[in-house]
């Protein structure tokens, strides 16, 4: 955001009137430059705010502070500034050499960036300063001054003055809440004094965050039995459960409804049961606390530090205040706000403005890249859309079998012994599966959808405790010896490289064929409907050429059935070596979609379940300047995209490329894809706004190679 | 080793005599070439043995066959030929055009690889053929004769020849048992009929693979009491069991002698428990069977389809004729000859012959790349050095903490709770550790060994059975809760890519820096007794460069202390982010060492332990030509080594490579290596043999631009 200097600079140039500064490089120089007799000065370092401004007053006097008195106040409260992360380095000879005497000097400095700190020597006025808001802090409304508004229109953004006789004596700009924020950004553009690109180079993908999140409904808040820190945004109610293994239970047991999981605090134990719960609450921890980071990542709403939770996970009980829960009631958590209430608050999903309305269609105006969206439920699609999804970049079928009514179904098919009795099971499943595919279609209305064929290891669809492993055996009749068996040979050392993927396909032929019958039977009945569905199917974890044609060749005369519908099918690029034979695979394909995830785990050789053991280690020793699992990996798994983009374009010169992974919404990774050439990105839906900002950003600073904020 | 053509015409060139050929394209060519009275001669095609030959009369009379039959009959033969794999095609005009009606026509297709299948008619004697052999079958020794002496140095290689009054009528290679012809190879270096390089074109790695295995003790074979398939060679005694989880807990229990794996037939579940078992024997099966293509991968002596075994995995009892086997009895399998023999009979290390060393030591003269080893005991390191390796190319030091005497330390160790805690037993395992390097350093006598430090995850280490848990958790007076507890902790979804290489150091900076210090004390008493140790370290899966910093950073002061050791401290590259990142990793590494195996699981997204489930239908399917855990795959994996090279280079021209998967003595994977700039490979002590040849020949190829047969 420049510094203040630079600031009042920019509106002096603009013609507005603003105190006269000068500027020195360092002590020496500001001793030199000073004159025999300075009175009615301030003297301050760049960075810090004019309020902090020390009077001096060269000829010591009662009044005034000397010049080491004045320093010394400074260098104390750069010191503060410092603590708070607000300033660095003190000015000195290394910081910027020979003093800028006046605003009007051809300063090399000038763009705000490239400054070095320093002393700042400022006329005090003899009357008060005033300071003035050019927004309205809640609604982001025009305050109408004249001088304000003019100052805001040199400066381009709401901003903060300090005033006195006229004269601007300090200019910063004015933190708003994000929908104040974006009522102040439209308002500009529609009169004029910002650019449509301007306003959207002035968004934070953390202003959007904020927004997207459920919150509670109104007056929820005065429920508020106990308060924390707001670790991870988003309101939502759940049955709470005290240890990682009974919330993973629970939540994996269908019609259980959502799962909070309450922790003392929350280990590397827990980081499944997290992924798995609809929020966390914790007694302890900070914002960089396991919870609070793991949450974060996830997406999950999450409260920490909540001092009044008397937490026994012995006796399976949560006591604030007065009040007793016990494992399986209901408790709702704010993580936008940091409040934890009672029982099962009502919480809504986010009401956005019009201004929000307005930005975003900026940014659609702006982007070149598609927005589209991860999702497989009816509701999650229909959420998707109303966040301006342009459809659905991932939509994974197993859910679809692990449903509970199908789940009994999917297991007897896993545990058939011969391909006959599977592909019975597959027929009774298959109307199922095509029901399913047609509500989706139909919420789509023609917007397209990639499906990808049945991804996860068998084994995750069959239980692990004994209890259920019985069951399983008594309502198969298959009996327990031979289920047990059945299990054992399906247990993998390391799954996520073992029977899974294409390898699935491939090895039982009935599974991806039954997926691809329902779903072109689901596009048929969809146009009996009236929607003319776009669908393709993706081929996941593809590792040679091979693979694609070999289900190629299996697959498309299934979706040749139906002369009507083009169903493309296309390689999910997710192996290194995918990347590096991208040319050759690509001559099966209609389309690549990358997806980041797995590629990032295979080129770090990473597991993303299991880095939760050293990876805060890693950030601490500062092995890892970020989670590559958030924000994609620019030096190794980009340099795979790129040579994975340019191999398959090699092929086909329009190869539509696409990007699934969870840092699909993540501005720098988007920025990346954009500069790779990506047609689209899909992400999670929450976070389509963002994807669309970021994707327009991206455009922008292709189009002029500026810098966002 | 070309057609018999070829081979024909190269004897005539050498001025021998030989019987008149014509040879024609298709029917057609053939039809018309042939006068209009032809007797005397005989036709085939071209692939087949001249014994199958059919008499050709032109003129139908009673004793000759008109070109109708004669032709019918070499067809059916053809057929039969092709159901052996011996021939492919019939002549035809796909195949060549036009006749070539004489050996010495400037036959376009002369070179033996792109001659097509051609019919050919030849003269035929009038006196009876007879078959001589160049050399003895049994001992390589030259037979003496001139005209065979002639014609097999004129073809550089030991021939069957048939002859008929003073003139060759065919000739080809004489298949001879491998110590028969590395004598023959000798004998005709050493006479001058053949140069070193020619010699070493004509080994090949399977000729060696027979030798290098232990045999039975002579006699022992007088014991025999079933025969079944000699599927992967090398003769061992063990206790049998008939389970695999039988085979792995008793395997894994030290002192409990080695284990043979008896069963029916093998499954994906039994890879591990053949992975840990030193031999196997099946009553099903045949030498593509799945007992048989995992033992031949991971080089463990197997019999399969011994039909006289009655295995009965209920009672554990295995019945060989009127003998009775319980669980734990002994049994000794000859995987190289296919017998089974009751009790444990001695086998003894290869006995390799003057003529092998002088064979081994043109490889040592003409190969450019050091062939080391990866072992890690005494026994290991005595095998490979006496099998010609230079030194130990990884030594990996988890052997050292499994070992029975140290694991109680070492679990107390890894579940210590605290740093002082761990330091505490590290500090009483250290000498230990030391004196085991130290007979390392004895044995080796100054050759280097690279010290990989430890790289698996250390729930390895941990026992998975309830029982164990709970003695453990009484040994170390823990009690069980906290051990169960600490288990579960470190419980991991995808080991292979968590906590494990140089994570573990990072993490558990003690654990590393105990085996350094270790090691370096080693290095000091091996100097007392008069050994100058060379040594390096090796940090296992390094991901980026800023691991390796870290850990050289900790662990330079202590190689440092002692002065006179300078101990190089190199990354292993077994990630694709490795390969991508080679040249700032290149910054802080004296030497990359390249773990193919892990990098190929990696690239591919496939771990090894499971591929066995779908990697045979793999196979089948035609989607892996081979497969890539045994030769190094030159698409996607290649390329990534080709990066690295290339990258690490860029910062250290000189930057010493080498590569030390499973695939290090495979022979396309050596010439691939040899291509690629590595400095040397390194490969199990058996194999070192095949890689040094491998070496050889990849130079040779290198040299000379030819092809090994």
């Amino acid at each position: 955001m420049g510094k203040v200097i630079d600031r009042l600079e920019k509106l002096a140039r603009a013609g507005l009137p603003v105190a006269a500064v000068r500027t020195f490089g360092d002590e020496a120089a500001l001793r030199a430059g000073l004159g025999a007799h300075e009175q009615g000065v301030s003297l301050r370092y760049e960075g810090a705010r004019l309020r902090a401004a020390s009077p001096l007053n060269v000829l010591d006097s009662p009044l005034g502070l000397g010049l080491d008195v004045a320093l010394d106040a400074q260098k104390q409260a750069l010191e503060r500034a410092r603590l708070l992360g607000l300033a660095d380095v003190l000015p000195g000879p290394d910081a910027i050499t020979g003093p800028n005497s006046n605003l009007s000097s051809n300063s090399s400095s000038g763009d705000g960036r490239t400054a070095a700190v320093r002393w700042i020597v400022q006329d005090m006025p003899s009357a008060t300063l005033v300071e003035v808001d050019s927004r309205d802090a809640a609604t982001g409304a025009a305050m109408g001054d004249q001088l304000v508004a003019d100052a805001e229109a040199a400066l381009g953004q709401p901003l903060k003055l300090t005033i006195a006789e006229g004269i601007i004596f300090d200019v910063e700009p004015l933190n708003l809440g994000s929908q104040a924020k974006f009522a102040a950004l439209v308002d500009m553009v529609e009169t004029g004094r910002l650019s449509p690109d301007e306003g959207l180079g002035l968004i934070l993908a953390s202003d959007l965050e904020e927004l997207l999140h459920p919150r509670l409904a109104s007056g929820g808040e005065n429920l508020t039995i106990a308060r924390g820190i707001n670790a991870s945004p988003g309101a939502v109610a759940g049955r709470i459960y005290f240890s990682a293994r009974d919330a993973i239970d629970v939540a994996q047991t269908s019609g259980a409804g959502p799962v909070l999981l309450v922790r003392k605090e929350t280990t590397p134990e827990d980081i499944r049961a997290i992924t798995v719960a609809a929020g966390v609450v914790t007694r302890a921890g900070g914002m960089t606390s396991h919870a609070a980071v793991i949450a974060r990542g996830l997406g999950k709403p999450c409260v920490v530090g909540v001092r009044e939770m008397d937490v026994d996970p012995e006796a399976r009980t949560l006591r604030i205040g007065e009040q007793l829960f016990y494992e399986g009631d209901w408790l709702t958590i704010d993580g936008s706000s940091g409040l934890v209430l009672p029982g099962r608050v009502e919480t809504q999903e986010p009401n956005l403005s019009e201004a929000f309305d307005k930005i975003m269609s900026w940014c659609d105006a702006t982007r070149s890249m598609g927005v589209l969206a991860n999702a497989e439920t009816v509701a999650e699609v229909e959420l998707a859309l109303r966040f301006g999804a342009e459809g659905i970049g991932l939509c994974r079928t197993e859910h679809m079998f692990l449903d509970a009514e199908r789940l009994g179904d999917v297991q007897k098919m896993i545990l058939a012994e011969t391909i006959e009795a599977r592909e019975a099971v597959l027929k009774e499943l298959e109307p199922l599966v095509q029901a399913e595919f047609l509500r989706l279609l139909l919420v789509l209305q023609g917007k397209p959808v990639a499906v990808r064929l049945l991804d996860p290891p068998l084994h995750e669809f069959l239980p692990t405790e004994s209890g259920e492993i019985e069951y399983l055996a008594e309502t198969t009749g298959l009996g327990l010896l031979r289920v047990q068996r059945r299990l054992e040979a399906l247990r993998e050392a390391n799954p996520m490289m073992g029977l899974r993927g294409c390898r699935l396909g491939i090895m039982f032929p009935e599974i991806y064929e039954s997926q691809v019958r329902a779903l072109v039977a689901a596009c048929r009945q969809a146009r009996k409907q009236g929607v003319e569905p776009r669908v393709d199917i993706m081929l996941p974890l593809i590792s040679s050429a091979s693979e694609v044609t070999i289900l190629r060749d299996r697959l498309e005369p299934i979706t040749a059935e139906d002369s009507r519908q083009a169903i493309g099918i296309g390689a999910m690029i997710e192996t290194p070596r995918a990347c590096l034979r991208a040319e050759e695979i690509a001559r099966g394909c209609d389309f690549f979609s990358f997806g980041t995830n797995d590629l990032t785990q295979l080129a770090f050789g990473l597991s993303r379940d299991d880095a939760g053991t050293f990876m805060p280690e890693y950030r601490n020793l500062g092995l890892l300047a970020y989670n590559p699992f958030r924000v994609l990996d620019d030096q190794g798994v980009g340099e795979l995209l790129a040579i994975a983009v340019e191999r398959g374009r090699l092929t086909r010169e329009d190869m539509p490329m696409s990007l699934c992974g969870e840092q699909g919404a993540e501005p720098e990774s988007v920025r990346l894809a954009h500069a790779l050439g990506f047609n689209s990105v899909s992400c999670s839906p929450y976070r389509v706004p963002i994807a669309r900002l970021a994707a327009a950003q991206a455009a922008l600073k292709n189009i002029k190679g500026t810098t966002c904020p």
